[in-house]
């Protein structure tokens, strides 16, 4: 189907490729502000069940079900994947989303853990039940028909997002409630999370909004598209 | 342009009318929930800078910024608006939007206004952040070129998505910290404001999604679709 472009709405036409780069950047930022936060304010990472076992389960979580969940998702976007055989990129597609289902498993046993260990309750928080209700989602995205796939993949990715906002401010309240370091005095430590917060919400914007524009879609998927 | 859908994509046709009413049910029951949960757990509402006067926000904002912008939003997808003049619609969409906006202003105020009676620090959290960049991001939609418009209302209400499910996890660590009322125990307002996340959380996802949706947009703005 050729692609008819409103005069005005070609202005706004952007290369996908470039912008492409520029979200990996986002994309590579958002990894490095949640280990540099973890490394840095408390204490790096550990498995024995300590505090620092917790601090994998932010790392884990915005590796992969923001970062590496939204290269998974941005696969079939690729003009090289629009022609010759569609396996290659189909193995792609799905060795990133068994990753970044992989890595969220383990970001889930770290915060389980960490939790049982410490006699701490499961689940209780809405931050908790979002988080958990995307991961659910995540694990049915396999037996679903192409459409519906197509739709839960955004909306898994927005719900990443709301759960990854919510588990930082949660995060910044537990820590930061001491005379100096306070959260409400805005310290260096909270600065830096609440960036990471928008950094995580501009990412997933773009990926959501990417999926979602018609002319970065497979030519042959237009027809499915219609449904979806 | 005739629509041609994929012989499998024709069974997820669904009619937009029943969506609406039943997304119309899923607005209300937010409203209901948020207003209840202030009402019976809180103390009701008042604008004297009491603790009562901060019940006013999230009522507020989940009216202004979800709901009636949800509606705002959705406008143009009656199939009504697409036969004869615009401009009734235009009205509409715009008052909707006016209303929305100035909801989420006297949201905004109430919060100020408690914080400012109380000396309470404003701003610091990451809830307060994006809830502010939402209401920003809002204010600059009149100006805006319509597919640019166009892309910022979803993320509009992202964002308001966001800040809701931020603000609740935030509010009920703040509310709920004794012995037998404890966030982590559960107690029936954790539940119920739990669930006013979960509802706020699928009305932002079918509103966004129904926007996404090609076969339910403007005929005439299926070019202007491609560029965004």
């Amino acid at each position: 189907i050729p692609r008819r472009l409103h005069p005005r709405a070609e202005m706004l036409e952007l290369p996908f490729l470039p912008f492409c780069f520029l979200l990996s950047i986002l994309g590579l930022l958002c990894v490095a502000f949640v280990a540099t936060w973890f490394q840095h304010w408390h204490g790096g990472f550990s498995w024995d069940g300590s505090n620092q076992t917790f601090n994998w389960h932010p790392v884990l979580m915005v590796t992969g079900l923001v970062v590496t969940y939204g290269a998974a998702a941005l696969v079939y976007r690729l003009p090289y994947t629009w022609r010759g055989p569609k396996l290659p990129w189909k193995v792609l597609h799905g060795s990133l989303a068994l990753l970044a289902f992989g890595l969220a498993v383990l970001g889930l046993v770290a915060v389980f853990r960490f939790h049982n260990v410490h006699g701490t309750a499961n689940m209780y928080s809405l931050h908790s039940w979002v988080g958990l209700a995307t991961v659910l989602l995540f694990s049915c995205q396999r037996a679903l028909y192409n459409p519906i796939h197509v739709f839960f993949g955004s909306t898994i990715l927005m719900l990443s997002v709301v759960s990854c906002v919510s588990g930082i401010n949660e995060k910044l309240f537990f820590s930061l409630k001491n005379g100096t370091t306070d959260y409400k005095l805005l310290p260096a430590e909270a600065v830096f999370a609440n960036s990471l917060g928008l950094l995580i919400l501009l990412f997933g914007v773009l990926v959501v909004g990417a999926l979602a524009r018609p002319s970065w879609k497979r030519p042959d998927a237009q027809s499915l598209d219609s449904s979806q």
